[in-house]
């Protein structure tokens, strides 16, 4: 055996299975993944907001913090912006570009927010009084803007446009007035931008969400034109729907367009990702890593991570989340699709699924610990960074301090 | 005050918003309701069936009991038939339309059964097999012969296709074999039939459904052309999910074909309709009651009952159950329109809900009492059903038996 | 007929059934519903608060604004105190007795917050740290002498205590800390108090709650003693969940204490009770009422709304849940429990069901237009507040401010 | 490096963790695993079942094939027996000592069945006739003669009671008669004897379940006696309910008897354990494996398999979730529990949960693998199954047949 068993022992593995590790090693290298810059700020939830010493507050210590997580796990080096909470000024926004290149990074998605302010309190696009709609659309209108000068080409949509009660707005009013509103916001992007049209089927609104499912998104996509496609984050459906089914689909009609990573047990509750069910987080990866190697299906998907890890460290939390992408990832890249094809060829069900949770009991630490290595990074992304003294860092400089967005 | 001091109260008030009690009546009157043949069959759980004195096992029996619904209610015209379970064989088809005339009834939407043979075992039109497909294909080409000899123009599918484990099959390619195999039902339907295409979520098929929401539905309904429309089981979706927001997407779509009602708490419980949440079938047909008097939306929609009331006496059940749904849309009728859109215009949330709640504490009973003397009809069908003998009748002639179909 | 035929129908109808409608009458003028101090504040989701001119802030503002519930429905006389939101100091615990006298109620269930505060980032009660437990135990013995001073006699507790991830923490050495936490706080109370446990299944930890089901409070109840109870709030539990039937089985253990009115569609939606399902609503409500005639079952039951109804006005939601409630009530005393009782003994599970229908399709609106008109009251409370003039008043004299408490 | 060198590098982590392999490889060794006759005989849903070629239908090929379980695995020697299904009469019954002792297996719990016959269809001990719970009563003392004869010293009810609409009948009187029937069950039984109560939160019941929770399981026990435990079906809770939190609680109260070990994504889906979220099986293993260390909790658990997994082949799905189950105990004993201890103190809740997750991702299957050396056996037990020649020679001497049980 070589110096390093246990890898050594993982390839030997995949050489059996007729799996290129070198193909494998290569595609965990260009895995790329947007970390969120409202990841690095406190959050909480509607009963509190628990305050971190260092947490970031200005765009500049979140893309430095974001930097952070790039430098150590190698593959995070986009960063989405929140063009309310980050930008307070136009000062902000001239800041953005040095700043990203001096924390290593560049902007990714540019996310408008049309449900803070106090005219959004029955809605935004689907508002029933016009100006307010103006309102929205003059803001998402602006994000294009930003997005130009802060050089991104996607912008993506969260709406908590809804209703609390029966009765209180016509379901199909709302339609009409969101498919005008985002229609004059499409027609205004430019040729190479992708809009992303995210869905969540409750809260803040509790009695219905105008966009509640993955069916409601590709309705609007399919109405906007080919630069929409469809977001899918994690902690957004009822509870038994099968996500990676839903991903499947959006990937067979090309309108699969990026993901919001988190994990939850019941609501929204922005956990780390993976941290409830990792084998569901796998077979999500499972449907991504075979489509990419299937050429009828060409989607352009963006990767971001959407957490609000209320309780934990955020910067710690972030390369936590980075690492459990790359495992899922890793695993599935290790099934034996050949294997898996013929099971179900066969009709032989428990064979299929043993392919499958093969490649998930298989412990992929090693492997992903090469890789960083042949990246010139630590292989173990979060023990470095607690030895960086980054963390010890910010406590001491940033402290305490009151910041801007959700539950801040 | 009249003889009928409640109709009186009612119809004042009802004038008082300006609405026309006549034009309520009339829409009142020419309601019409799909029974379903199985369930006036015994039915029962995987864990055992509960056999009823009387239940029916023939296509007659099942006409012959359909037409006591009909005949006391008035408003249930239409039978819906399973072909596996119905037709034995050809003298049973010949036999129908006879059966049907002599029950006052006539057929409504023909349904295939591509879930209960052996080759089915893990799908039907998704199948890995080609053979199975073929065999659920020609299935459903007998069904689209079945309505043209009992001249029904409605074909009405659920398939129970999905499958039990992670990986056990390619969600992509079974969605293709789906889409290929409806082609060609599709394509040979006669060109005034409607295709209804049913989703659920779960069950039999425990962790996925290859028709597992409206949005699949919606899918293949748009994939195969405009004779396919959505159908909305109200038994058939996760918990939380919003069902009337869905009826008004498919409307404003053009989409929606027809409903099964039934009601449920967790599962697909199949109980009788409005039985656990009555509120929010009311608020379904707000959503109907208000399209049928939107121009813009012009939908075709079968109105049909599916139920498995397992405890409940059949025939009763099934006049409780119209019974319910007659009021649903008389509640449905009451809503000031005009207040509502002016509450909605002001954003009042508050008022606007209270426009539908006032509609739904209204007692409609005395409104249907009188709707039924006017049309002929006893104003308490179910007593008048069991003053009227046919279900001892039934007890002492029929007994006890052993029938086909869910769990018998 | 007499001038009121509406009422002179229904007490015709419920004489036919020897149901006395002045026993009704006289039991729905004692019913007793306990507002909430916090639902007359601006509150909102962890998204965003929507703040509504005229709001209250101070507890004397809190409480004006409940004197017009009670005011105009006759049975709102109490109203419940958060301390750490109504009682910034001293001095306004000092003025609360003069403040609630001068607006005609009178204080009810005094409620502890143990979660808003940076210590209880990871737990209160159940917090690894002893001292945390101590700030924890200290403020509920504070609250004992709040009761005191305000002369409550109900101290009611919601924790928010549990984890966000899997191995946070021992689930059974939380378990018993917070046994031994409320001991001691027990141990304090005086004999007359009633100690009510609440439990919630989810939010604001997400992963496990340390009270997160009946059985949890019941057992907790138990092992501290008598004065000890179970406090049902409608939106805490799982979807699916029989809430009617923990009522009763709380009930015949004599461990009902109490609950807190609102309603929800999936997660804790506090919406306005009866709003997603007045049905369920009523069934409660029909176990309630049953057990009020049962000797054997004696229960001290407190009637609390918690609602944060962000969107409504705050009052007229107020005033609009008060009616639901005791349309719920009424509806439930008007059951034929004699019939019921024989079509249960006779297994006739349409009969027995019926009978509940029956009375629940009753619309008891006349009714109770004549108990408030006995009671001096409008008989259309909702309106009579609006025309009162005080909703102006406040929204002009207070206009929009910063307050305290949940999302402000 | 040995000639096991993914052994020895397990071996090498757990002894830098301060873990005793061998204690490890002892506990793993003397798991005991019972898995259930009717696991070997057909099953389905309500919509069908679909036959096995080889599926057993008499108690003695379910003992015999349980022995090809136990006999590639070597930690099933104990078969639940299901009183009407296995025994048709009383020549079964004298037939299964010997039967099992053929099949190297012993038999472990007793398995009533109170919900199948005619007479159950309204309930079983909480029927409102007398006569059916005499029934059920009867049997169930008929079921404690069996255990003797049998050798058993588990009786294991599971109750399909409970109602399908609002109203049908009264909670708390079956409540009652629940008690009263048990009671008379509980002084029947022997000393030694063990007494499960299981819980279930719908189906087939689909309005309420009598024992809907592991409260009602709980408080129905402690009315019993020290005899009576809860048992705990991973398929009978409400979506998002947190098991481990439950059997935690059971444990500390000293009221956990025992599992059903199985799977499900929405319902009560019956699928082969760990099939959808594996970490949450090991979760709640890690609760046992903690409880096992920890002297105050002696609760005396027993280990179940209970699965009608109606797609996969019976003996492999069965010989699948036996090596499930072992993974995951195996896994759970590679916790560093001093470790988490210490970051629990610490209020460290990342670094606690990456204790779990570090055992977690380990991959056992090379310790298990040694471990069945150890015990004499193949170390791939499915695969050896199947070259075994038994699976080809049931097919081929059995056949396709029609037996007794669910849905076939």
């Amino acid at each position: 055996m070589s110096s390093n068993p246990a890898y050594e022992l993982l390839a030997a593995k995949l050489a059996a299975k007729g799996l290129s590790i070198d193909e494998i090693k290569g595609r965990l290298k260009t895995q790329c993944i947007e970390t969120p810059s409202w990841g690095y700020a406190d959050s909480g939830t509607r009963f509190g907001s628990f305050k971190q010493p260092g947490a970031a507050i200005s765009i500049a210590e979140k893309l430095a913090d974001a930097g952070q997580v790039h430098q150590f796990t190698g593959v995070a080096p986009k960063v989405a912006m929140h063009v309310l909470w980050d930008l307070p000024d136009d000062d902000a926004l001239q800041s953005v570009p040095a700043a990203a290149a001096a924390a290593g990074v560049r902007i990714g998605s540019i996310n408008p927010n049309v449900f803070q302010d106090q005219e959004y309190k029955l809605g935004s696009f689907c508002h029933h009084d016009a100006e307010v709609r103006r309102k929205a659309i003059d803001h998402s209108l602006f994000c294009l803007d930003v997005a130009k000068a802060v050089d991104s080409d996607v912008i993506s949509f969260w709406l908590a446009d809804g209703t609390n009660y029966p009765g209180q707005d016509s379901f199909i009013a709302r339609k009409h007035r969101l498919q005008e509103g985002f229609a004059e916001v499409y027609a205004a992007m430019p040729p190479e931008m992708l809009m992303l049209v995210e869905y969540k089927f409750f809260e803040p609104a509790f009695y219905h969400t105008d966009l509640c499912d993955w069916g409601q998104s590709l309705l609007l996509c399919r109405h906007l034109g080919p630069q929409a496609k469809v977001l899918v984050d994690l902690g957004h459906h009822a509870q038994g729907v099968n996500i990676e089914h839903i991903v499947a689909t959006l990937l067979d009609e090309g309108m699969l367009g990026g993901f919001h990573f988190n994990n939850r047990k019941y609501g929204d509750d922005d956990l780390t990702c993976g941290a409830i069910n990792p084998y569901e987080f796998y077979l999500i990866y499972n449907e991504l890593a075979a489509a990419e190697e299937d050429s009828r299906l060409r989607c352009r998907v963006e990767y971001m991570i959407d957490q609000s890890h209320n309780i934990k460290l955020k910067i710690p939390a972030m390369i936590q989340t980075v690492m459990t992408i790359q495992a899922a990832y890793a695993k599935a890249l290790c099934v034996d699709r050949a294997e898996l094809a013929a099971a179900r060829e066969a009709g032989d069900t428990q064979a299929a699924e043993l392919v499958l949770v093969d490649a998930y009991d298989t412990d992929v630490r090693p492997l992903l610990a090469v890789v960083r290595a042949e990246m010139g990074l630590d292989p173990d992304p979060l023990k470095a960074y607690f030895a960086s003294g980054y963390q010890e860092t910010i406590e001491s400089e940033r402290g305490f301090r009151q910041g801007r967005g959700l539950g801040s």
